[in-house]
């Protein structure tokens, strides 16, 4: 995001250099952020999730890795949502596992998540709000995920990083929080990274929702072997999901604005660009299939228009002929942007 | 230690929170750290170490964990010169290997290293400078070991992050400026955090001899798997590598003095209490089996001279009836701790 960093956060991170103790405190602060995680999730979302088993890693992306590794095997399939935002595909194939496709469908006003049996894999990686169409997945929806899992006794990895950016009329639900059974084979993963625009801090969470699962990793991949979280990125964190809260209404406010732009302009200016009005996240996933540009949209934007965008087929095969938006920026910013594309494409 | 910070990493770690980025900066900068290693290395010990095998850790103890997952199966044996500093042992043995201690041999004067046949291990875990002992390893036990891992077909890890604490007429060689061949199976694993005291910051690194040795990490252990280093870690280092060096000799004029201050306290005062003089480090080895103390001497000094030593158990089968005192403080601080050890003796 360009919005630059909330006051308590930047106050926090001054405060670390003045006391310039750069010692050895950052091992014991993972109850902090299991407190600040946990308080940070009954006040958004009325879930409850145990602070017990709540784990620092320095990015979600390494939650992904590590959690594909302890709980599935070489050459296992793993389900993902396609199109998926591209380290949900890395952490499947590097780790030599098998991306098993679940799509999405585009039903004209929105992608919807079908439940096929889960057949055999080990485990889901859901992402939700998801990246990048930016649903945010509904209870019957997460409910007919939990059904399956738990009757083919499949884990899911639950990333819900986008879960604080859902628009007016979208309800984000914890999936952990639908019931006892899903929740003791469901690993949440998120951060404050994205909404309070801390990525370069190194800090997000893996929680376990039962002691079996967190003891089952454990064994798999010793603690040690995920590096220490950093002071920095866990108080930083703390002060987001604790103190920061006035901070975000006015990003969403500039969001929820920026999203009624990009819908309304391809609508008006660029309808042969597909576009449905993400539900969460500041991210537009947009259908170029339809113009055939040369080179594909993402090569044609960035040297037509010098609009860097998303190439879709990082994304898996459904992102062909996409390029996904980041809006995250502000409206003068995003006015060019807007501008430059439908220049671009009315010269061609 | 007790020496807080040196002033130009205090104004590295400000001009960072006033600039505010935290953006994926810190994926960027894997280039300068490793430049900046290998300056390091060069100015200090005559070593060119290449910097297209450099990757940033959290810690040292990450890197002992995933490089044992590594270059290593389940079930194979490790070697360790004991006593060790348990990490070593931890990553062994939490990772499913067996332990093969080699144990160091105490001449009288030193801890030397014999170096037994490495018969069928695939990987010897060096620490040298040696932790708990403070041995620097001389150049021709050195190539005892390097020898024997060329001929077995063995990879080494060598953690030299005591290497900048060399006292006057020692010398510390790094394993992998031995040769090539040595380098070819050599990973170099060092940081900043224990010379310029900041292990908070979470940043080492990783230098792979070769790139076939690079190439069979990343197959078994994807890079995202580690979590990418945080910029406050690797911009600390890289300017404590390349700006501190004055900060640095007052910490080992310090040094130097503490440790004369230790052997010679305790070959006057408490000469029941066996120590050799450190060649590097901050620790001294004491062993104090001829005690017979009642719990152990880790147990006794804490509870009745109320000093905090590290049990020398936990550094394996030798370390039994030792501790290991870090003298990295201020004179009357180790003035009051070496008195209140010999009148907690004198008073049984």
């Amino acid at each position: 995001m360009d919005f630059g960093v909330a006051d308590p956060i930047e106050r926090v991170l001054r405060r670390i250099t003045e006391e310039a103790a750069y010692g050895y405190e950052s091992s014991t602060l993972s109850p902090a952020l299991a407190d600040a995680f946990a308080a940070h999730m009954q006040a958004q979302f009325g879930w409850q999730p145990g602070t017990a088993h709540v784990v620092p890693v320095a990015d979600l992306v390494q939650a992904l890795f590590t959690l594909v590794t302890a709980f599935s095997s070489r050459g296992q399939g793993v389900v993902v949502h396609t199109p998926i935002y591209p380290p949900f595909l890395d952490s499947i194939r590097l780790t030599g596992r098998r991306v098993v496709e679940h799509r999405l469908r585009d039903d004209g006003t929105r992608f919807v998540v079908d439940t096929p049996s889960l057949g055999d894999v080990p485990m889901v990686l859901l992402c939700n709000p998801h990246n990048p169409t930016g649903r945010v997945f509904e209870r019957h929806e997460l409910e007919a995920i939990a059904a399956a899992a738990i009757e083919h006794d499949v884990i899911v990895v639950a990333d819900e990083v986008h879960a604080d950016f859902a628009y007016t009329g979208h309800q984000h639900t914890p999936l952990a929080s639908l019931g006892p059974e899903i929740a003791a084979r469901t690993i949440t993963i998120t951060s404050a990274t994205k909404a309070y625009n801390i990525p370069g801090l190194r800090c997000g969470l893996m929680s376990f929702g039962s002691a079996e699962l967190r003891e089952r990793f454990r064994a798999a991949i010793p603690d040690r072997m995920l590096g220490i979280a950093n002071r920095f990125g866990i108080e930083a964190t703390v002060s987001a999901w604790t103190e920061c809260g006035d901070w975000f209404a006015d990003v969403m406010a500039q969001l929820q604005a920026n999203r009624e732009q990009v819908v309304e302009f391809f609508g008006r200016e660029l309808p042969e660009i597909g576009v449905h009005a993400p539900e969460a996240t500041y991210l537009a996933w947009l259908d170029c299939s339809r113009l055939s540009l040369p080179g594909g949209p993402q090569q044609f934007f960035l040297e037509t228009a010098r609009v860097a965008l998303n190439d879709g087929t990082d994304f898996g095969p459904p992102g062909r002929g996409h390029v996904r938006l980041n809006f995250a920026t502000a409206t003068p910013i995003l006015g060019e942007i807007l501008d430059r594309m439908a220049r671009a494409l009315h010269r061609i």
